[in-house]
Protein backbone atom coordinates (compact mmCIF):
# COMPACT_ATOMS: atom_id res chain seq x y z
CA UNK A 1 0.00 0.00 0.00
CA UNK A 2 3.16 2.77 1.06
CA UNK A 3 4.49 1.57 -2.57
CA UNK A 4 1.21 2.49 -4.31
CA UNK A 5 1.22 5.41 -2.50
CA UNK A 6 4.40 6.35 -3.68
CA UNK A 7 3.36 5.28 -6.97
CA UNK A 8 0.57 7.25 -7.11
CA UNK A 9 2.65 10.36 -6.11
CA UNK A 10 5.45 9.87 -8.53
CA UNK A 11 2.34 10.15 -10.97
CA UNK A 12 1.19 13.05 -9.61
CA UNK A 13 -2.77 11.24 -8.61
CA UNK A 14 -1.64 12.73 -5.08
CA UNK A 15 -2.90 15.93 -4.27
CA UNK A 16 -0.22 17.94 -2.59
CA UNK A 17 -1.48 20.51 -0.62
CA UNK A 18 -1.15 20.55 2.66
CA UNK A 19 1.67 21.12 5.59
CA UNK A 20 4.35 18.55 4.15
CA UNK A 21 4.18 18.93 0.50
CA UNK A 22 7.06 21.17 -0.46
CA UNK A 23 6.29 24.49 -2.49
CA UNK A 24 8.48 25.11 -5.15
CA UNK A 25 6.48 27.90 -6.95
CA UNK A 26 6.18 29.60 -3.38
CA UNK A 27 6.39 33.62 -3.97
CA UNK A 28 5.85 33.42 -7.67
CA UNK A 29 2.60 34.77 -9.11
CA UNK A 30 1.02 32.99 -11.92
CA UNK A 31 -1.87 33.89 -14.19
CA UNK A 32 -4.06 31.43 -15.81
CA UNK A 33 -6.67 31.52 -18.37
CA UNK A 34 -9.81 28.76 -19.02
CA UNK A 35 -12.91 28.21 -19.81
CA UNK A 36 -14.41 29.29 -23.27
CA UNK A 37 -15.61 32.65 -23.95
CA UNK A 38 -19.15 33.86 -25.07
CA UNK A 39 -19.64 36.16 -27.89
CA UNK A 40 -22.89 38.22 -27.56
CA UNK A 41 -25.03 38.55 -30.82
CA UNK A 42 -27.93 40.29 -28.84
CA UNK A 43 -29.02 40.05 -25.42
CA UNK A 44 -30.02 35.89 -25.69
CA UNK A 45 -27.79 34.07 -28.18
CA UNK A 46 -24.00 34.26 -28.26
CA UNK A 47 -21.12 32.23 -30.25
CA UNK A 48 -19.00 29.79 -27.96
CA UNK A 49 -17.15 26.48 -27.64
CA UNK A 50 -17.08 22.87 -26.43
CA UNK A 51 -14.05 24.07 -23.60
CA UNK A 52 -15.27 23.12 -20.30
CA UNK A 53 -12.68 24.75 -18.05
CA UNK A 54 -11.51 21.55 -16.92
CA UNK A 55 -8.31 21.44 -17.79
CA UNK A 56 -7.88 25.35 -17.04
CA UNK A 57 -8.96 25.13 -13.93
CA UNK A 58 -6.73 22.19 -13.07
CA UNK A 59 -3.71 23.50 -14.06
CA UNK A 60 -4.57 26.53 -11.90
CA UNK A 61 -4.79 24.24 -8.52
CA UNK A 62 -2.53 22.64 -9.22
CA UNK A 63 0.08 25.77 -9.50
CA UNK A 64 -1.81 27.04 -6.44
CA UNK A 65 -0.57 23.19 -4.75
CA UNK A 66 2.91 23.96 -5.55
CA UNK A 67 2.81 27.12 -3.71
CA UNK A 68 2.36 29.91 -6.75
CA UNK A 69 -0.21 32.91 -6.21
CA UNK A 70 -2.45 31.96 -8.57
CA UNK A 71 -5.05 34.40 -10.72
CA UNK A 72 -7.60 32.29 -13.05
CA UNK A 73 -9.04 34.46 -15.14
CA UNK A 74 -12.15 32.15 -16.35
CA UNK A 75 -15.01 32.15 -19.04
CA UNK A 76 -18.49 30.95 -18.42
CA UNK A 77 -18.00 26.97 -16.74
CA UNK A 78 -20.50 24.87 -15.56
CA UNK A 79 -18.03 23.88 -12.85
CA UNK A 80 -17.44 25.12 -9.32
CA UNK A 81 -14.45 27.77 -9.27
CA UNK A 82 -11.68 25.83 -7.73
CA UNK A 83 -10.33 26.98 -3.72
CA UNK A 84 -6.79 28.39 -3.62
CA UNK A 85 -7.13 30.82 -6.34
CA UNK A 86 -8.14 34.23 -7.20
CA UNK A 87 -10.81 34.20 -9.84
CA UNK A 88 -11.78 36.95 -12.15
CA UNK A 89 -14.38 35.29 -13.45
CA UNK A 90 -15.54 37.24 -17.28
CA UNK A 91 -17.47 36.62 -20.37
CA UNK A 92 -16.10 37.63 -23.81
CA UNK A 93 -12.87 37.80 -25.31
CA UNK A 94 -12.15 41.33 -24.91
CA UNK A 95 -13.21 40.78 -20.75
CA UNK A 96 -10.87 38.35 -20.59
CA UNK A 97 -7.97 40.21 -22.41
CA UNK A 98 -8.65 43.18 -19.53
CA UNK A 99 -8.83 40.56 -16.83
CA UNK A 100 -5.35 39.43 -18.03
CA UNK A 101 -3.51 42.69 -18.31
CA UNK A 102 -4.68 43.92 -15.02
CA UNK A 103 -3.25 40.69 -13.42
CA UNK A 104 -0.06 41.58 -14.84
CA UNK A 105 2.74 41.56 -14.13
CA UNK A 106 3.45 37.93 -13.10
CA UNK A 107 6.29 35.00 -13.56
CA UNK A 108 3.69 32.73 -15.43
CA UNK A 109 1.32 33.02 -17.47
CA UNK A 110 -0.74 29.84 -18.93
CA UNK A 111 -3.16 30.41 -21.21
CA UNK A 112 -5.74 27.22 -21.21
CA UNK A 113 -9.12 29.06 -22.02
CA UNK A 114 -10.70 28.42 -25.39
CA UNK A 115 -10.60 31.99 -26.48
CA UNK A 116 -13.00 32.64 -29.53
CA UNK A 117 -10.93 33.62 -32.43
CA UNK A 118 -13.89 35.93 -33.56
CA UNK A 119 -17.05 37.85 -32.21
CA UNK A 120 -19.92 39.30 -34.01
CA UNK A 121 -19.09 42.43 -35.03
CA UNK A 122 -22.21 44.18 -34.06
CA UNK A 123 -23.90 43.55 -30.74
CA UNK A 124 -28.09 44.10 -30.70
CA UNK A 125 -29.38 45.64 -27.74
CA UNK A 126 -32.86 43.80 -28.94
CA UNK A 127 -33.15 40.18 -29.25
CA UNK A 128 -33.11 40.01 -33.29
CA UNK A 129 -36.45 38.78 -35.02
CA UNK A 130 -36.21 36.39 -37.01
CA UNK A 131 -36.56 38.20 -40.57
CA UNK A 132 -39.20 37.19 -43.30
CA UNK A 133 -36.51 36.56 -46.17
CA UNK A 134 -34.21 33.99 -43.77
CA UNK A 135 -31.24 34.77 -42.23
CA UNK A 136 -28.66 37.33 -42.86
CA UNK A 137 -25.36 36.34 -42.39
CA UNK A 138 -23.23 37.27 -39.14
CA UNK A 139 -20.70 39.48 -39.98
CA UNK A 140 -17.82 38.39 -37.65
CA UNK A 141 -14.57 40.77 -36.64
CA UNK A 142 -10.96 39.35 -35.26
CA UNK A 143 -10.74 39.21 -31.45
CA UNK A 144 -7.58 40.08 -29.61
CA UNK A 145 -5.01 37.82 -29.30
CA UNK A 146 -4.37 37.54 -25.57
CA UNK A 147 -1.71 34.73 -25.69
CA UNK A 148 0.03 36.73 -28.82
CA UNK A 149 -0.08 40.33 -26.80
CA UNK A 150 0.88 39.06 -23.53
CA UNK A 151 4.02 37.57 -25.19
CA UNK A 152 4.57 41.14 -26.70
CA UNK A 153 4.04 43.00 -23.48
CA UNK A 154 6.57 45.38 -21.61
CA UNK A 155 5.52 42.77 -18.34
CA UNK A 156 5.93 39.73 -20.60
CA UNK A 157 6.19 36.66 -17.63
CA UNK A 158 9.23 35.07 -18.15
CA UNK A 159 7.52 31.89 -18.39
CA UNK A 160 4.74 32.24 -20.93
CA UNK A 161 2.72 28.56 -21.82
CA UNK A 162 0.17 28.72 -24.46
CA UNK A 163 -2.62 26.07 -25.30
CA UNK A 164 -3.12 24.44 -28.97
CA UNK A 165 -6.56 22.23 -28.95
CA UNK A 166 -6.62 20.81 -32.53
CA UNK A 167 -8.28 18.48 -34.49
CA UNK A 168 -6.10 16.91 -37.01
CA UNK A 169 -1.74 17.80 -37.16
CA UNK A 170 -1.70 18.49 -34.04
CA UNK A 171 2.05 18.48 -33.35
CA UNK A 172 2.97 20.53 -36.42
CA UNK A 173 -0.01 23.66 -35.81
CA UNK A 174 1.06 23.26 -32.44
CA UNK A 175 4.79 24.00 -33.33
CA UNK A 176 4.03 26.77 -35.30
CA UNK A 177 1.54 28.51 -32.90
CA UNK A 178 4.75 28.45 -30.50
CA UNK A 179 6.69 30.31 -32.91
CA UNK A 180 3.67 32.58 -34.44
CA UNK A 181 2.67 33.43 -31.22
CA UNK A 182 6.21 34.08 -29.37
CA UNK A 183 5.15 31.59 -26.43
CA UNK A 184 8.56 29.30 -24.54
CA UNK A 185 5.94 26.25 -24.61
CA UNK A 186 3.07 25.28 -26.40
CA UNK A 187 0.98 22.53 -24.75
CA UNK A 188 -0.57 20.77 -27.99
CA UNK A 189 -3.98 18.84 -27.33
CA UNK A 190 -6.13 16.70 -29.69
CA UNK A 191 -9.38 17.49 -29.22
CA UNK A 192 -10.74 15.27 -32.46
CA UNK A 193 -12.50 12.65 -29.89
CA UNK A 194 -14.19 13.53 -26.81
CA UNK A 195 -11.39 15.77 -24.80
CA UNK A 196 -13.16 19.06 -25.03
CA UNK A 197 -15.61 19.47 -22.44
CA UNK A 198 -14.70 15.41 -21.11
CA UNK A 199 -12.22 13.91 -18.46
CA UNK A 200 -8.95 12.83 -20.06
CA UNK A 201 -6.28 14.52 -21.92
CA UNK A 202 -3.39 13.49 -23.41
CA UNK A 203 -0.78 16.47 -23.56
CA UNK A 204 2.38 16.92 -25.76
CA UNK A 205 4.83 20.07 -24.19
CA UNK A 206 6.18 21.61 -26.82
CA UNK A 207 9.47 24.01 -26.17
CA UNK A 208 11.82 25.78 -27.86
CA UNK A 209 14.28 22.07 -27.46
CA UNK A 210 11.95 19.35 -26.73
CA UNK A 211 8.45 17.73 -27.31
CA UNK A 212 7.44 15.58 -23.90
CA UNK A 213 4.56 13.46 -24.50
CA UNK A 214 2.79 13.02 -21.44
CA UNK A 215 0.78 9.89 -21.14
CA UNK A 216 -3.18 10.05 -21.60
CA UNK A 217 -4.68 10.72 -17.97
CA UNK A 218 -7.32 12.62 -16.36
CA UNK A 219 -7.18 16.05 -16.54
CA UNK A 220 -5.89 16.83 -12.94
CA UNK A 221 -2.73 14.42 -12.94
CA UNK A 222 -1.76 16.00 -16.39
CA UNK A 223 -2.02 19.46 -14.83
CA UNK A 224 0.14 18.48 -11.86
CA UNK A 225 2.52 17.34 -14.10
CA UNK A 226 2.54 20.52 -16.22
CA UNK A 227 2.89 21.85 -12.87
CA UNK A 228 5.81 19.99 -11.85
CA UNK A 229 7.21 21.32 -15.19
CA UNK A 230 7.09 24.68 -14.35
CA UNK A 231 8.74 24.37 -10.86
CA UNK A 232 11.14 22.98 -12.35
CA UNK A 233 11.85 25.70 -14.51
CA UNK A 234 12.13 28.10 -11.81
CA UNK A 235 14.23 25.85 -10.10
CA UNK A 236 12.39 23.51 -8.16
CA UNK A 237 12.17 19.93 -8.42
CA UNK A 238 10.53 18.54 -10.80
CA UNK B 1 -47.12 26.20 11.49
CA UNK B 2 -49.91 23.85 9.67
CA UNK B 3 -51.37 27.18 8.64
CA UNK B 4 -48.10 28.13 7.06
CA UNK B 5 -47.78 24.77 5.19
CA UNK B 6 -51.01 25.23 3.51
CA UNK B 7 -50.41 28.70 2.46
CA UNK B 8 -47.81 27.42 1.56
CA UNK B 9 -49.09 24.52 -0.53
CA UNK B 10 -51.83 26.86 -1.60
CA UNK B 11 -48.73 29.04 -3.38
CA UNK B 12 -47.35 26.25 -4.99
CA UNK B 13 -44.50 26.41 -2.86
CA UNK B 14 -44.77 22.75 -1.75
CA UNK B 15 -44.16 19.89 -4.21
CA UNK B 16 -47.34 18.20 -5.31
CA UNK B 17 -45.23 13.98 -5.48
CA UNK B 18 -46.22 11.68 -2.82
CA UNK B 19 -48.91 9.27 -2.48
CA UNK B 20 -51.71 11.71 -0.94
CA UNK B 21 -51.40 14.27 -3.65
CA UNK B 22 -54.37 14.55 -6.49
CA UNK B 23 -52.77 13.28 -9.72
CA UNK B 24 -55.29 15.12 -12.44
CA UNK B 25 -53.34 14.59 -15.43
CA UNK B 26 -52.88 11.03 -14.83
CA UNK B 27 -53.38 9.02 -18.35
CA UNK B 28 -52.49 12.16 -19.67
CA UNK B 29 -49.04 12.34 -22.04
CA UNK B 30 -47.13 15.39 -22.34
CA UNK B 31 -44.02 16.18 -24.11
CA UNK B 32 -41.84 19.43 -22.90
CA UNK B 33 -38.80 20.56 -24.28
CA UNK B 34 -36.32 22.49 -22.77
CA UNK B 35 -33.14 24.29 -22.78
CA UNK B 36 -31.14 25.92 -25.54
CA UNK B 37 -29.92 24.09 -28.70
CA UNK B 38 -26.37 24.24 -29.78
CA UNK B 39 -25.69 24.95 -33.33
CA UNK B 40 -22.41 23.54 -34.59
CA UNK B 41 -19.69 26.01 -36.49
CA UNK B 42 -17.44 23.31 -36.51
CA UNK B 43 -15.91 20.32 -33.92
CA UNK B 44 -15.40 23.04 -31.26
CA UNK B 45 -17.49 26.07 -31.92
CA UNK B 46 -20.88 26.80 -31.53
CA UNK B 47 -23.83 29.15 -31.67
CA UNK B 48 -26.39 28.86 -28.64
CA UNK B 49 -28.03 30.99 -26.25
CA UNK B 50 -27.96 31.92 -22.21
CA UNK B 51 -31.29 29.51 -21.81
CA UNK B 52 -30.78 27.17 -18.40
CA UNK B 53 -33.41 24.72 -18.82
CA UNK B 54 -34.42 25.76 -15.19
CA UNK B 55 -37.85 26.98 -16.65
CA UNK B 56 -38.22 23.93 -18.66
CA UNK B 57 -37.97 21.29 -16.25
CA UNK B 58 -39.37 22.69 -13.80
CA UNK B 59 -42.41 22.90 -15.87
CA UNK B 60 -41.97 18.92 -16.92
CA UNK B 61 -41.29 18.19 -13.15
CA UNK B 62 -44.99 20.21 -11.96
CA UNK B 63 -46.84 18.09 -14.71
CA UNK B 64 -44.95 14.90 -13.55
CA UNK B 65 -46.10 15.64 -9.90
CA UNK B 66 -49.73 15.72 -11.45
CA UNK B 67 -49.81 12.46 -12.80
CA UNK B 68 -49.02 13.10 -16.08
CA UNK B 69 -46.48 10.73 -18.52
CA UNK B 70 -43.49 13.51 -19.36
CA UNK B 71 -41.51 13.01 -21.93
CA UNK B 72 -39.02 15.93 -21.74
CA UNK B 73 -36.79 16.82 -25.11
CA UNK B 74 -33.99 18.53 -23.67
CA UNK B 75 -31.04 20.79 -25.19
CA UNK B 76 -27.77 21.18 -23.19
CA UNK B 77 -27.67 22.10 -19.54
CA UNK B 78 -25.64 22.38 -16.68
CA UNK B 79 -28.27 21.07 -14.73
CA UNK B 80 -29.24 17.69 -13.80
CA UNK B 81 -32.03 16.19 -15.35
CA UNK B 82 -35.31 16.10 -13.24
CA UNK B 83 -36.83 12.66 -11.78
CA UNK B 84 -40.18 10.75 -12.60
CA UNK B 85 -39.74 12.09 -16.29
CA UNK B 86 -38.00 10.58 -18.94
CA UNK B 87 -35.49 12.45 -20.80
CA UNK B 88 -34.43 12.65 -24.47
CA UNK B 89 -30.97 14.78 -24.42
CA UNK B 90 -30.58 16.72 -27.52
CA UNK B 91 -28.42 18.92 -28.77
CA UNK B 92 -29.32 20.72 -32.19
CA UNK B 93 -32.43 21.93 -33.19
CA UNK B 94 -32.96 19.53 -36.07
CA UNK B 95 -32.18 16.73 -32.75
CA UNK B 96 -34.72 18.11 -30.66
CA UNK B 97 -37.23 17.96 -33.81
CA UNK B 98 -36.87 14.72 -34.84
CA UNK B 99 -37.31 13.86 -30.57
CA UNK B 100 -40.36 15.02 -30.46
CA UNK B 101 -41.73 13.88 -33.18
CA UNK B 102 -40.82 10.56 -31.86
CA UNK B 103 -42.35 11.39 -28.66
CA UNK B 104 -46.37 12.10 -30.43
CA UNK B 105 -48.69 11.41 -29.92
CA UNK B 106 -49.68 13.15 -26.79
CA UNK B 107 -52.17 15.00 -25.11
CA UNK B 108 -49.93 18.19 -24.11
CA UNK B 109 -46.79 19.70 -25.85
CA UNK B 110 -45.06 22.39 -23.59
CA UNK B 111 -42.33 24.05 -25.75
CA UNK B 112 -40.19 26.07 -23.38
CA UNK B 113 -36.78 24.92 -25.39
CA UNK B 114 -35.14 28.03 -27.10
CA UNK B 115 -34.55 26.79 -29.92
CA UNK B 116 -31.96 28.61 -32.35
CA UNK B 117 -33.66 30.11 -35.03
CA UNK B 118 -30.40 29.61 -37.43
CA UNK B 119 -28.05 27.40 -37.43
CA UNK B 120 -24.37 27.99 -39.69
CA UNK B 121 -24.98 26.96 -43.08
CA UNK B 122 -22.12 24.37 -43.26
CA UNK B 123 -20.40 22.53 -40.57
CA UNK B 124 -16.97 21.71 -41.19
CA UNK B 125 -15.16 18.49 -39.75
CA UNK B 126 -12.27 20.16 -39.06
CA UNK B 127 -11.27 23.11 -36.95
CA UNK B 128 -11.45 26.10 -38.71
CA UNK B 129 -8.10 27.69 -38.57
CA UNK B 130 -8.34 31.40 -38.40
CA UNK B 131 -7.74 32.82 -42.26
CA UNK B 132 -5.38 35.92 -42.53
CA UNK B 133 -7.27 38.35 -44.47
CA UNK B 134 -9.83 38.34 -41.73
CA UNK B 135 -12.76 36.41 -40.68
CA UNK B 136 -15.62 35.48 -43.53
CA UNK B 137 -19.15 35.67 -42.67
CA UNK B 138 -21.00 33.12 -40.96
CA UNK B 139 -23.78 31.82 -43.29
CA UNK B 140 -26.73 31.04 -41.60
CA UNK B 141 -29.88 29.15 -42.68
CA UNK B 142 -33.18 28.95 -40.69
CA UNK B 143 -33.43 25.67 -38.43
CA UNK B 144 -37.46 23.74 -38.31
CA UNK B 145 -39.96 25.74 -36.30
CA UNK B 146 -40.67 23.14 -34.28
CA UNK B 147 -43.98 24.73 -32.16
CA UNK B 148 -45.31 25.61 -35.51
CA UNK B 149 -44.97 22.09 -37.10
CA UNK B 150 -46.08 20.17 -34.00
CA UNK B 151 -49.17 22.49 -34.42
CA UNK B 152 -49.98 21.96 -38.11
CA UNK B 153 -48.83 18.07 -36.99
CA UNK B 154 -52.15 15.54 -37.94
CA UNK B 155 -51.04 14.70 -34.42
CA UNK B 156 -51.52 17.99 -32.97
CA UNK B 157 -52.08 17.24 -28.79
CA UNK B 158 -55.18 18.82 -27.39
CA UNK B 159 -53.18 21.58 -25.72
CA UNK B 160 -50.48 23.08 -26.93
CA UNK B 161 -48.31 25.81 -25.29
CA UNK B 162 -45.80 28.05 -26.38
CA UNK B 163 -43.22 30.37 -24.58
CA UNK B 164 -42.26 33.70 -25.88
CA UNK B 165 -38.99 34.60 -24.40
CA UNK B 166 -38.45 38.91 -25.26
CA UNK B 167 -36.55 41.67 -24.70
CA UNK B 168 -39.14 44.10 -25.33
CA UNK B 169 -42.94 44.70 -26.75
CA UNK B 170 -43.51 41.41 -24.51
CA UNK B 171 -47.32 41.26 -24.78
CA UNK B 172 -47.85 41.94 -27.99
CA UNK B 173 -44.86 40.00 -29.59
CA UNK B 174 -46.53 36.95 -27.58
CA UNK B 175 -50.00 37.52 -28.43
CA UNK B 176 -48.99 37.77 -32.24
CA UNK B 177 -46.62 34.59 -31.88
CA UNK B 178 -49.79 32.36 -30.44
CA UNK B 179 -51.68 33.78 -33.69
CA UNK B 180 -48.94 32.88 -35.96
CA UNK B 181 -47.75 29.62 -34.58
CA UNK B 182 -51.17 28.41 -34.32
CA UNK B 183 -50.72 27.19 -30.78
CA UNK B 184 -53.30 27.90 -27.94
CA UNK B 185 -51.86 29.42 -25.11
CA UNK B 186 -47.95 31.11 -25.15
CA UNK B 187 -46.67 31.96 -21.87
CA UNK B 188 -44.74 35.23 -22.30
CA UNK B 189 -41.52 35.97 -20.43
CA UNK B 190 -39.81 39.44 -20.29
CA UNK B 191 -35.74 38.32 -20.49
CA UNK B 192 -34.89 41.80 -20.81
CA UNK B 193 -33.37 41.50 -17.32
CA UNK B 194 -31.33 38.20 -15.19
CA UNK B 195 -34.68 35.79 -16.47
CA UNK B 196 -33.20 33.72 -18.78
CA UNK B 197 -30.44 31.26 -16.74
CA UNK B 198 -31.50 33.35 -13.64
CA UNK B 199 -33.83 31.64 -10.57
CA UNK B 200 -37.34 33.82 -11.04
CA UNK B 201 -39.81 34.28 -13.76
CA UNK B 202 -43.05 36.92 -14.37
CA UNK B 203 -45.54 34.61 -16.57
CA UNK B 204 -48.22 35.96 -18.49
CA UNK B 205 -50.18 33.08 -20.03
CA UNK B 206 -51.72 34.61 -22.98
CA UNK B 207 -55.16 31.85 -24.11
CA UNK B 208 -57.56 32.84 -26.85
CA UNK B 209 -59.78 34.86 -24.52
CA UNK B 210 -57.65 35.69 -21.64
CA UNK B 211 -54.03 37.11 -20.12
CA UNK B 212 -53.16 35.99 -16.69
CA UNK B 213 -50.30 37.81 -14.89
CA UNK B 214 -48.14 35.55 -12.46
CA UNK B 215 -46.73 37.52 -9.94
CA UNK B 216 -42.72 37.37 -9.91
CA UNK B 217 -41.91 33.91 -8.34
CA UNK B 218 -39.54 30.95 -8.18
CA UNK B 219 -39.37 29.13 -11.56
CA UNK B 220 -40.84 25.84 -9.85
CA UNK B 221 -43.58 28.06 -8.47
CA UNK B 222 -44.74 29.39 -11.64
CA UNK B 223 -44.43 25.54 -13.37
CA UNK B 224 -46.80 24.74 -10.84
CA UNK B 225 -49.37 27.20 -11.11
CA UNK B 226 -48.83 26.65 -14.92
CA UNK B 227 -49.50 23.18 -14.20
CA UNK B 228 -52.44 23.82 -12.46
CA UNK B 229 -53.88 25.75 -15.49
CA UNK B 230 -53.29 22.84 -17.95
CA UNK B 231 -54.90 20.25 -15.05
CA UNK B 232 -57.47 22.61 -15.60
CA UNK B 233 -57.84 22.32 -18.98
CA UNK B 234 -58.36 18.85 -18.86
CA UNK B 235 -61.37 19.18 -16.49
CA UNK B 236 -59.14 18.21 -12.80
CA UNK B 237 -59.22 20.93 -9.81
CA UNK B 238 -57.75 24.41 -10.69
Amino acid sequence: AIADSVMSALQGDMSLDGLSAPKPLAGRRAVVTAGPTREPIDPVRYLSNHSSGRQGYAVAQALADLGADVELVSGPTAIPLPHGTRNSPVETAEEMFSAVKRALPADIFVSVAAVADWRPATRTERKTKKPVDGPAPLQLVENPDILRSVCLSDKRPELVVGFAAETHDVLELARAKRVRKGCDWIVANDVSGDVMGGQENMMIIVTETDEIHLPRQSKTAAARALARRIASHFGGPS
